[in-house]
């Protein structure tokens, strides 16, 4: 008795991540609910979003049309590059306000369990755009966590065989989170923090 | 920084009930990670069922094209209707294969904190349906908390205002979940069952 219209779009949504089949059939009811232009907005939002953005080819992040908001724009710090793994990581440092260089994105983290070798990371780009001699400074923005860390030690090697001490590689700090308490905080994170400690 | 269409698509993404505004964002970077011919499908799928997916202006529940799965079903029995407040509990009691009868869907429960009055009921399709005078037996089948027991004893003596002892009107039986146990059954469902104990 399940109508087939229902039935695929319960399917089609049950493709986003976190999305299981339960929260799927709940937003097929819930579209049905809508009025019928919101839902062609939403179908339209969605062909554009596609139609309109790109990876950009030199840093790897999205750009809508032809202009990438970072490497397009001549207030950024070209003698920087921040290298993220995703998207959403350079968002949340665009977000902190404390980054005005460029950006670029691997596009991913080593994992050879789950088939990601070197070869599937965004690196040869990067390696091209230092061989052009403008950046001084790379800062490998990983996650703090086994993957990430493989990452950028493969990352910042690769650097070092290419351009020696030509480049100042770096990585963001470890420690304790703004506003955290130390007694719940995790023994690594207090490992690194003392680690890392700054004369005052 | 924000790219338009991906703002505007989150934003789309949001209207979904419980989808906040990160998990929005997960799925408007998931969709632009997708093949475009997928995307296509995904709003294709979404406007198709938008087109083809209509409420039977007879029980209330939603039919795909011009057939109701359920009133235009001859093999039904049209002596009975159970009366459910949404789509999704008659696909549970359909999926239970115990009832062969007709469906009518209220469309929501009495919740006049929410601003949900009985005229906001589809209830007066029900008393005309029951005008006709096949119906010989009715069966409120609302959830088991506070709104869906005020709805149901509502339709109950509006029912009998009107049919007097000409229609028999039952509810859903209360008690122990099948598979559940009487050391974890809460005080109210135990005492629902105490009530409704049946000699063996």
């Amino acid at each position: 008795m399940k109508l087939p219209s229902i039935e695929k779009l319960s399917e089609m949504f049950s493709r986003f991540p976190s999305v299981g089949k339960k929260s799927a059939e709940r937003m097929a009811h819930a579209l049905l609910a809508m009025d019928e232009e919101d839902v062609q907005d939403m179908a339209k939002a969605m062909l554009d979003a596609k139609a309109n953005i790109s990876k950009c080819p030199r840093c790897g992040l999205y750009k809508e049309g032809d202009t990438c908001p970072y490497c397009d724009d001549p207030s950024r710090d070209t003698s920087s590059i921040l290298v993220v793994t995703s998207y959403k990581d350079a968002e949340a440092i665009e977000d902190s306000g404390s980054y005005k260089g460029l950006y670029h994105c691997l596009g991913g983290v080593l994992a050879p369990s789950k088939g990601v070798y070197p070869e599937d990371l965004n690196v040869v780009a990067l390696i091209n755009r230092l061989r052009e001699g403008n950046v001084k400074e790379v800062i490998l923005a990983t996650n703090p966590n086994l993957e990430g860390e493989t990452t950028a030690l493969y990352v910042a090697r690769l650097l070092e065989e290419e351009f020696g001490d030509g480049i100042n590689v770096s990585r963001l700090a470890y420690g304790l989170s703004m506003g955290s308490s130390l007694e719940y905080s995790d023994s690594l994170t207090l490992q690194k923090a003392l680690e890392g400690r700054k004369k005052i």
